[in-house]
């Protein structure tokens, strides 16, 4: 029970020297990674620099001791950091205090909220963040941040909550464009481009290995930020109207509670739960991708109460909203990392940090954070997976789509809340007019096969349908729809059988059609069966009216429906059939499941 | 193409004398019902009694163009004037003009809507509403209305938005009831419960035909009107406070358009929506079961254009939102409608009563048209089908128990929509964890059945994971963290097949997943196929790059699997399959459906 909640004490109890320098090893390369990452996101979650600093210490250690993925780096990352600055950006408050007490209470409901899922074993509530619809967010996110972050390479000030209020804002504002900042700004993508797109090769080539080019390859982010403050510091350029992140408070956060704000919170509550859903899918889905190359596991619920501890560690020590990030999980898994422990070793890294160097931070120039963020975010611009999409379903193209263009246009939270709904919707309407085929016997065999594609034996007083799709409020308009245009077409028919072998679940709104149907087939003169029903579907209808009810029979195999139906045909066909008549009359019994009534007109003998 | 949408083109040129005589006779027994409800049901509305009149006018005569139901009787309903209530109670509009014009313009949105979601043919939209919501919130419906009704009956003023304000408000007014008004009201509602009852079957027993003797009960709320109207014109109740309907003008409805008002039309459209919904899905059950009985059909998408144009001519003439009402339809039918002609001459006869009657109607008492009310929605309620739907199904018992109290409790609007809401969620959540098994081989047969419920033949090295339902973005994670927990769990896996005759469907988030599978079960060394993967899906598959990328095989049915992985099985267990080691040859190539690239360490032959 207690290992179930503190993951730590199953790994722990193992832990010996080896993993111990893996470990550390690992901790120091992510540490330096994390800090221009930590200070950049809490800059574009709209807070003080050394907010990112705080929301990667304390984090960590919840992490380390709740979390169940070996691997997994939290922290503050670039979508969720967005969130946050939507979420607040609504509020209206009237100070930076107040903003910065929001981010918290954020952190804190958000937290509070992954833990009771958690608890409540909810994981699956993620699920309704479709593929498609997280795909187009996190695209739309990414074009959004990296435009958001222009004003700083420009060293203008222009704002806006969607993406064309954004570019509107920046093109009013080109003409008051800051050369030297746009120097040092956009001196630092180049490079950055550069160092992920050029330096691994050139360091292989120089005889490093190819995993240790690639992480010393992630160390530029830190070099730009040293280099820029250097020049920053050194050329003065400060007071010539560079903006740079200023003065720090040294020293590590104080904890305490958030202020309990009734109506914050519950302002606050939508934007959390939306920001807890994005942030445990990314997370989880990170945490998965990587314990499968060491056929470790994750447990999605006891993630949910790891990553909601990590918030409210967060909110407790004055951060923000954190999940498990992409580019740093693979980042430590790649440095080698092998237990938890690396988080809390990188958390200490982090607590150094701002304990010793945050004096060397107050030269930073702003426009090197906004450029750590412009490359990071555009590596989460996927076009392609619109096309793939396009390819594979149109539906889920047109929710992936509508995310899109909503995110940018409406901003993040209408952009997402729209995607999920559209994707029930589209969802509901595929399942809606499910495939359904009459079918007839093929020639020869015990098989049924639909009428359109083979040329199959048919009655025209006995019509099977079969339906291809679970039966439930969706579809069952459609159902009542279908066999009554059947009936409608076909005069001559005495039996109609239900043939569901796709179906697996009849719910109570489908159970009231087949009993509409059933009456409405008994009002026709036609009786109604049922052909191989599965069993979880028949257990349930055996505490329904509609076995009592029925007209007609419910048969094991759509054979034995077909031999009984047809054996009051005139002689010369019943004759053919002679030889199984036996195996008919035994199959009687245990094709009705229970429910052997004969109706009321029944011919058989 | 005229015909589809002109039903009436279909049914006019075969009409005969014979059909005149049916249709001329329940078009009087239907007038005659449908004169106090119409009065009753604009009163609910909140409305002036006439408008009752006029939406029961050029509404039947636009059904009988465009509409395809033979019997259906279209006019003001109980539940659809409910909302109206509710959707104009909303708006604190200033006087009663106003609220007029929005339930004339309610009428018109809602005409218009059903006028687009029949041309677009989008009645599947009608589907979102389960059947267990529609019946708990009817039932809810029902209970709201009597109780409405109850300050009519007392002669007292008491409001309120749901069930509870609106008993407490009636409870502290119980001192001022208003004698005389009690004992009109009283015993009208007495006297239809007794005519309800008993009336039928005391004419059948004076020698009456049971058929009549039903018709002639229907008429009792029409006496109930006579002898109360008489009673309190003779004995001048209205100057004792017995509240009358009063003034009614004569005279047909002057036409015209409603005023356009976008912020009154914005305000209005969501209820207009609703409206619009649950008025087409009581309609077309109703429709649907009437025309079952004559094997007659009728075109669900051309229904709601005839719903619509009925709604638009209501508006047009001053009328409020209109449906296909149960009870007047049951009467039309057994009273022997043949052709909508029925309720063109409906249309008529109320037409005469606005012209001529409608002096006769101010000493209508309105506790009388209370007691109409309270008597007709009490059928509505059905207690019992909660019962039966918690026989049948918790999870539909949940939505319709929410429906219920949230209806009753906050109003019918977010009754309805908390709803439809909370049957999506209850359905997402059932499909989230399908049903899903470990199969093994049954000795001596070619099938494959549940390794828990039966003894099969397994092999370690070899799993095969049948799902039971389609695979989509609610159960996608599922399906991943089943597999990761399966070869997890099972360190021996090399090949896992995933057995899908039960996937109707995999959607791109399904197909995200199993690409992710594919990948991880590569990490892990574990080949990953599909076997019994039906015609459509595989079609969608064939567009996605998960057959290129898979490291295992399609296989047509799970035996091929089993006979193929199992192939390099030690030789005194292969020696045993040899009489079928042709076939398996031939079988591998069709095994494949044009995908048969065999992976890198394949061992077969």
């Amino acid at each position: 029970m207690l290992d179930r909640y503190l993951p730590i004490l199953g790994w722990l109890k193992t832990y010996d020297r080896g993993s111990l320098t893996s470990d550390l090893v690992a901790a120091l390369i992510v540490t330096v990674m994390l800090i221009p990452q930590s200070l950049a996101y809490a800059l574009l979650a709209g807070l003080p620099a050394e907010v990112g600093l705080y929301a990667s210490i304390l984090p960590l250690v919840a992490y380390t001791i709740f979390g169940t993925s070996r691997t997994l780096a939290v922290g503050p990352v670039a979508v969720v950091s967005l969130m946050t600055a939507a979420a607040i950006g609504n509020l209206a408050l009237p100070d930076s205090d107040a903003y910065l007490a929001a981010a918290v209470a954020l952190a804190f409901i958000s937290g509070l909220l992954l833990i009771a899922m958690g608890v409540l074993r909810l994981g699956l509530i993620a699920n309704f963040l479709s593929h498609p619809v997280i795909s187009a967010f996190i695209t739309a996110s990414g074009l959004i941040i990296a435009a958001s972050q222009l004003k700083h390479i420009l060293g203008v000030d222009a704002g806006g909550d969607n993406l064309f209020e954004i570019l509107v804002a920046l093109g009013a504002q080109l003409g008051h464009t800051h050369l030297p900042t746009l120097a040092l700004g956009a001196g630092a993508v180049v490079f950055l481009f550069w160092v992920r797109s050029r330096l691994k090769p050139l360091l292989v080539r120089a005889g490093l290995k190819p995993r240790l080019a690639d992480l010393l390859a992630k160390a530029g982010p830190v070099l730009a930020v040293a280099v820029t403050t250097l020049i920053t510091a050194g050329a003065d350029l400060a007071t010539q109207g560079v903006r740079v992140v200023g003065t720090v408070p040294q020293g590590l956060p104080s904890l305490g509670l958030p202020d309990f704000d009734a109506a914050l919170w519950q302002q606050l509550f939508v934007s959390a739960l939306l920001i807890s859903l994005v942030g445990f899918v990314e997370s989880v889905s990170v945490a998965q991708t990587l314990a499968a190359k060491r056929r470790q596991r994750i447990s999605p619920d006891q993630e949910l109460i790891g990553l909601g501890s990590a918030n409210i560690a967060s909110s407790i020590s004055g951060g923000f909203p954190v999940t498990g990030g992409f580019s740093r999980s693979v980042v430590n898994f790649d440095a080698g990392a092998e237990t938890p422990a690396a988080g809390a070793f990188t958390a200490v890294g982090i607590a150094l940090v701002t304990l010793l160097l945050t004096p060397l931070i107050e030269f930073l120039p702003k426009a090197t954070l906004a450029a750590t963020i412009i490359v990071a975010v555009l590596s989460l611009v996927d076009f392609g997976a619109l096309k793939r999409t396009w390819a594979y379903s149109r539906s889920d193209f047109t929710a992936m789509l509508a995310t899109l263009l909503l995110t940018l246009l409406e901003g993040v939270e209408l952009g997402i809340i729209a995607g999920v709904g559209l994707s029930l919707l589209l969802y509901l309407y595929r399942t809606s007019k499910p495939h359904s085929a009459l079918v007839g016997k093929m020639p020869g065999s015990e098989h049924f096969r639909n009428v359109d594609r083979h040329a199959v034996e048919t009655d025209p007083r006995v019509l099977t349908l079969r339906v291809d799709e679970s039966l439930y409020f969706a579809n069952a308009r459609f159902l009542e729809d279908r066999i009554e245009a059947l009936v409608a077409d076909n005069p001559r028919v005495e039996h109609l059988v239900l043939m569901c072998p796709a179906v697996n679940l009849i719910d109570a709104s489908a159970l009231e059609s087949l009993e509409a149907i059933n009456q409405r087939l008994k009002d026709s003169g036609v009786h109604f069966h049922l052909s191989e029903v599965k069993g979880p579907v028949m257990d349930a209808l055996k505490h329904s009216p509609l076995l009592r009810e029925l007209t007609g029979k419910v048969f094991l195999s759509q054979y034995d429906a077909w031999r009984e139906l047809r054996a009051d045909q005139p002689r010369e066909n019943i004759a053919t059939i002679m030889p199984s008549d036996d195996s008919l009359r035994d199959s009687t019994s245990s094709s009705c499941n229970g429910c052997s009534r004969s109706w009321d007109s029944c011919n058989s003998p």
